[in-house]
């Protein structure tokens, strides 16, 4: 399948790579193909070197990948968002799968924050900026490297999961979280007002983070055996 | 220990009886201690009840429960904590241990929201308007009856504390949450600012209680056994 990723940083690189080793083809998209991305190099070198490693990985636009995929991940900066998915444009991403992985964090004060939060989320107002794209929030709970292995931690833990489309909800849990990424405890929350939850676990997430200094971690929802 | 707490529903009662058991003397509070709190009795028929099988309870206004409790817990409705804390009286709460047990939950929305999130947060509001009290912030992410009895779950989970008084916060963890209710994993969050984390889950946590049709669940969190 042709997997359209909008976003060039770790997120959109440990997910592409995953990917393309699982048979797909995978373009990541950036305002700049050329620019390193912090620790992680430029779109281009990356895609360079997968091609080198004989996968199916390209580098473009941020319309250039929306045009590409059948289905399209937003692995954008979450407060830069819905402005990478207007300049990939809404034509292109209609009708099509539009998984949500980004969070609105704002690193700007002293503890971290939400750019949108409580009564409304990055989830529901791609939704909404979106109307023919059948938005799913998903993995925005968990760092890339969980996201691609969840084995790579010690016992049950849960991946959260909302959207409006039950379809297209059926088919990130069972095709892509499940068969292709491996999780196998997924929590549906319901529509994607849900993102709300997703989204204000993340300064949780965060804190913790700070306190483990790893981002290796996640939680299980832990209930009665006998459940009432 | 005389323990007082302000607020008289669900998790006073709970909470109260609980602490009543392991032999302190629980004064819980209400506006009208005549008043019938939903499913439960009101504070003073509580106080009767639990004295008949031989505790030292009591009811009482906030305020008597202020003067009454070495250690006050805020049991009440999140959204008016601050105005039943000053009923309570800012001079019986000074130099006290306060520990912050409410949710700034608001259900007049079709999702639930809070009231103050995000960039500040009940425990910080508290903290600030009552200066000369120690604000600890722990046990508001878990149903009363987890509360009490951690082990009514299957396998590990994990309670969240953070306060900005070393000690208050050394003393709530290992004398009330290990020591009385049997706590074993409490992970310090920090300063109090880090009740806004402690809150924002909340939203998660209703949304859960919908899916699951019970309050009987935690959350814990998994990391790798070798922790990098």
């Amino acid at each position: 399948m042709k997997i359209g990723i909008v976003g060039s940083a770790m997120v959109a690189q440990i997910l592409g790579k995953k990917l393309a080793e699982l048979g797909h083809e995978i373009m990541i998209s950036s305002r700049d193909v050329n620019k390193d991305k912090g620790y992680f190099p430029s779109a281009l070198i990356w895609a360079d070197q997968m091609k080198k490693e004989g996968f199916n990985a390209y580098a473009g636009s941020f319309s250039d990948a929306a045009q590409f995929g059948e289905v399209i991940l937003n692995c954008t900066n979450g407060a830069h968002s819905i402005e990478a998915l207007e300049k990939a444009g809404e034509q292109y991403l209609s009708n099509k799968i539009l998984i949500d992985i980004a969070n609105p964090l704002d690193f700007s004060r002293d503890v971290v924050s939400l750019t949108v939060s409580n009564t409304d989320s990055l989830g529901e107002r791609i939704q909404r900026r979106f109307p023919k794209s059948r938005v799913i929030k998903a993995l925005n709970t968990v760092n890339a490297e969980i996201m691609v292995n969840p084995h790579l931690l010690d016992g049950s833990h849960d991946l959260f999961i909302c959207g409006n489309d039950a379809e297209a909800k059926k088919w990130v849990r069972e095709e892509l979280l499940q068969n292709c990424l491996g999780w196998e405890y997924i929590i549906d929350l319901g529509d994607i007002k849900a993102s709300r939850m997703q989204e204000m676990y993340l300064p949780l997430w965060v804190r913790l983070y700070d306190i483990f200094n790893s981002a290796h971690f996640n939680i299980h929802v832990v209930r009665k055996s006998n459940v009432d």
